[in-house]
């Protein structure tokens, strides 16, 4: 028989980020495998992606990466199946479909794209000291949008929603 | 010799909008297409897309639809020239590089995602009555990106960009 | 009232090819334009892209490129209407959903994947002088894939085609 | 230290097959999961994709599918990484560029157009039973292209091809 699928956290954010943010993304990353959920993310070797996916190999976890690249020279050393678009952001809309929930990190524009494209496509979002403001605080009620201040409390998150999944 | 190209005007905007901004939509499609620019936008039979095309056809103008689908049944009949993508909201971000100026109308999230995927690629933003609030406004003194409450605000705008692109 | 669409013929082949195929391609673009319809394209300035799009320019038409680049740097002057996709030769799939009828001129491997997206997508092709040999023989009498010699020929099928459409 | 990737080997092919080919097939994805590679395939319930990734994961590997669809209704249930890109046949470009060496299985032009797309990418591609003449024999000595009648014999072609990359 085969074995359910693996839940696919998706771990959004920038490519430039402070030590702060690195810090906090391996955090989430390492939680992430330690719970036995795939990590997802943008693939590449700097900032959020770099750590995030750092961190789930030092969890023991398994780590997938969608590039907007269509050779390995940008990939973080730290991604186990790296998939190479070679489409540019537009693989941002990839990453979202192919997570179950989508943790959105401090980032820039790239990231605000995956959250709006996250909510367009009804995955749950959670935001991890992203602030947005007024143009998401009006869904924070919707039971769609999260915000959590620590990984931790992502992590706990994740847990409520996929009882509820 | 080859004539220049034509200025291409992206307009964005949700699918879902009300009497009000479908107006809006429309005269702003009509003065875009009155200056002699092409209009681009999503392509289909609804919301601002619909009313920006028929707007820029009673302006004599020609209009160029990038659909999220792979055939015709929801394209707007006023889109001169339909591009089938078939790659759904992935295609908001051909719909960014193909404009030389982007415009966006009220919308949901994938407009958000059109106006984040335009800020990273580097194009003029022009918000026509899209409130984004504190995710957005620190970017509006950056030259890239611009508020305005009318079609006819956005027309000078346009301009005063074009002379200096 | 809202007029008919134009016809859209897209013409795939080679980025590098010899003399005869540019002139046998500028003949053919310019054929294109003078009954009416829009020619479309990989948009670059090479080879068969460059030489169809430059007849159809000479012939009065209007030229639609579809990119696989995020920039204008190698983009023919002769498209009028430049489709940036930035993704590569993923926007081959464009290419043929986006044509109402393909013709394949002589050219390589990208060009033979635009055939066979065009037959799995149930677009009428032209081959134009590309010989397949085997993999495409079989469907020569499906009345789905033809071959001709001559852009005359190429345009006569295209008018029974239309016909029928 | 981070442990080096794993090899990842595409196998692409119908979606209609005969029991036959769905034998091959799944011996085929035995022995790659025996050899310690990732399969990687179109993802789908049915034909080359479902026995490809059914043979895997009896040989106790992974499997990765990069689905056409936005959703997960027609993906194998031995696919353990479904990657959901929403963008159809568009999607083939990924197959190719994620996959380290490229098997083609008897299929159609979906197939025909993924070996084409992996020729232009600079892909080793091998051919398990798929027939093409003409369009393709020019290539079998370019030390790119490869035939084999066997699944074995494509896993002893694999494995000189990985002594060399």
């Amino acid at each position: 028989m085969t074995q359910p699928r693996p839940i696919i956290i998706g771990v959004m954010g920038g490519g430039s980020v402070g030590e702060t943010e690195r810090l906090s993304a391996y955090h989430l990353g390492k939680l992430i495998a330690e719970n036995g959920w795939v990590l997802l993310n943008g693939g590449r070797d700097t900032g959020i992606m770099d750590a995030s996916a750092k961190g789930a190999k030092a969890g023991g976890g398994m780590t997938v990466g969608i590039l907007p690249d269509s050779d390995l020279q940008e990939t973080s050393s730290h991604i186990d199946i790296p998939i190479l678009t070679g489409m540019g952001s537009a693989r941002n809309c990839i990453n979202v479909l192919s997570s179950n929930i989508v943790v959105a990190c401090p980032g820039g524009f790239g990231t605000l794209s995956e959250i709006a494209l996250a909510m367009k496509y009804g995955k749950p979002v959670i935001l991890l000291n992203f602030k947005a403001g007024e143009v998401l605080d009006p869904f924070m009620k919707s039971g769609q949008l999260f915000f959590h201040k620590t990984p931790e409390g992502v992590i706990t998150r994740i847990k409520n929603l996929l009882d509820g999944l």
